[in-house]
């Protein structure tokens, strides 16, 4: 697999309207993009820092993937991205290795990429996004 | 603050010898460096990717810092670590933004670097890392 580098870290948050200040005012990041994720039953908040995106989750739906986790597990760090190209020969081959997929083939994610994440049972713990880039 | 990229992600495993070759055979990284960090009570593997590399983080001790973390949360990304100038004026600035810090000054983390943490509680749920490489 040709991973280039991390696209970005989901971070679940309670609300975006108290973390997004944190992330601006103490850490000095600015604040890009704020974009509901219907599908996911989030609504996201982009930050950039060098190569990686910073995507802060809040929860819509406390039925939703955000909202469970935060459930079980409180805010924190959700889940890492990595960029890839050739996304479903990449999802062909790690399942091959013995990956779980959640998702067999590629569907849309925030910011118009093709996403698919691998099931952190079979990753050791980590939620783990595949991203490609369509427009590459 | 004037944080530049991400220097490394920490995930906690219960086994390096297991996890390793996941790292390596499906995702591709290569595994640069173990290093044990005694008084963390942890042994670390690293792998880069891009500008940020990833810290894999095997307890020695349950009772230390990452066999607490995987007792209560099980394996998975434990801390965020930011590159950062000036980590000690950066602490203190924080500090008066009312973020808790774990360590009020700099101490020595793996492969030299001056580091210190936050406390979750004060970021939003993420364990986070400021590090300043001494050589640059």
């Amino acid at each position: 697999m040709n991973l280039t580098h991390i696209e970005h870290l989901g971070i679940a948050v309670n609300s975006l309207e108290t973390a997004i200040p944190y992330y601006e005012s103490v850490l000095g990041l600015k604040c890009y993009a704020v974009e509901e994720v219907a599908e996911q039953r989030v609504k996201t908040a982009f930050f950039k820092i060098g190569q990686t995106k910073i995507e802060l989750l809040e929860s819509t739906d406390p039925e939703g993937p955000v909202g469970k986790f935060i459930e079980k597990k409180g805010e924190g760090i959700h889940h890492i991205a990595f960029a890839v190209e050739g996304l479903q020969e990449t999802l062909n081959m790690v399942a091959e290795k013995g990956v779980i997929l959640i998702d067999k083939s590629p569907r849309k994610g925030a910011e118009g990429l093709n996403i698919a994440f691998l099931h952190p049972k079979s990753t050791f713990g980590v939620l783990t996004e595949l991203c490609e880039d369509p427009n590459k």
